[in-house]
């Protein structure tokens, strides 16, 4: 592998992972990984332009940031790039009404949104949410659309807690599609247009970007 | 469509579905499809060998032919093919230990395999049962085997009960497949060795059934 003054060579901004990078999220609040805690304040110390790009769909951004700022991390909301922020912005400019099968935690970014008599299913990782009740909520309501829109944040498989493995999104976005014959919107990693909201934030081309 | 005595020329016998075709599950042991009764009594009356073909994987044999009974179908446990004890013939022969995400209606027809420390899944239409909580377990167990198997009662996507559309286990087992990166063994339809032993129970020829 090159040396890390060459690899670096032309690049003006770096784009940072959250979970299992900076801290693996579990009971408590998560731990920090080594070293990362550090490795964010050095790279806020350099030329380097920074962005926070995650796909966490439990929480608020004022949530995760309150979380990590705990944990030692020097990061602000205005920071990050999360699915659900842009989410909404596209229910807004569709005029999209959700059923939002997703996490409580993170049920405050979508206060603005309209959701009375819904014509479209938002999925998240909703953990504990992910019941059976609410799973065939969402499966009757995809049913009864003359064209079904599923709009998943992220389509990650499983992530690790401290406790273990667990179910992500993703696997319940695959359930829905098969249910309805249908195929997911995905908004969040790894969508292209994602990463590029984050690298438009910090006015950092595609080439310039680690 | 050619009429009824040309197409039954060479008609030994027939595989009748139940679920949504003599009768429709809910809420109080569900109700008979409008001339369904009477359909099954004149073809047992007539020289046709009869076998009814089920995926119903929420309840045992013995529970569903007591419902039918009670609906006014002349059927017996020996008449019915059903996935579990398909499944349990399988676990057998090739020594797997099941972690069980079925309903607690069809329980009892595994009473005689060994659940310690599995090394494989069954996933049935669990109902209310597909937790989040369940979901993760039999997901943990796999990722923990070197070769995770799973097996699946059925694929359907979904069934009609006289409360609306409900999830049947097909999407579930989509969610496992792509969490774990494999693919499930289908016990029941429309897999070809189950409508074959159907079929040998009456000791009828595919090209013989209707």
């Amino acid at each position: 592998m090159a040396p890390w003054g060459k690899r670096l060579a032309g690049v003006r901004g770096v784009l940072l992972d959250i979970s299992g990078v900076l801290y693996d999220s579990g009971a408590g609040g998560g731990t920090a990984i080594a070293g990362s805690v550090e490795a964010v304040a050095r790279l806020k110390r350099s030329r380097l332009k920074v962005r926070f790009c995650t796909n966490e769909s439990q929480k608020s951004r004022a949530e995760l940031v309150g979380q990590l700022r705990r944990l030692g991390f020097d990061i602000s909301e205005g920071e990050v790039t999360a699915p659900a922020p842009a989410a909404c912005q596209i229910l807004k400019e569709r005029g999209l009404r959700p059923y939002l099968l997703i996490h409580d935690g993170v049920r405050s970014e979508f206060d603005q949104i309209d959701t009375s008599n819904p014509n479209c299913v938002v999925i998240a990782d909703a953990g504990e949410s992910f019941s059976y009740q609410n799973m065939n909520n969402a499966f009757q309501v995809l049913m009864e659309l003359e064209n079904p829109v599923l709009i998943s944040l992220g389509k990650g498989r499983y992530y690790k807690e401290t406790s273990g493995l667990m179910l992500d999104v993703g696997p319940y976005m695959k359930a829905l599609e098969y249910a309805c014959g249908i195929k997911a919107e995905v908004v969040g990693k790894p969508s292209p247009e994602f990463f590029k909201s984050a690298l438009q934030a910090i006015g950092v081309e595609a080439h310039q970007a680690q």
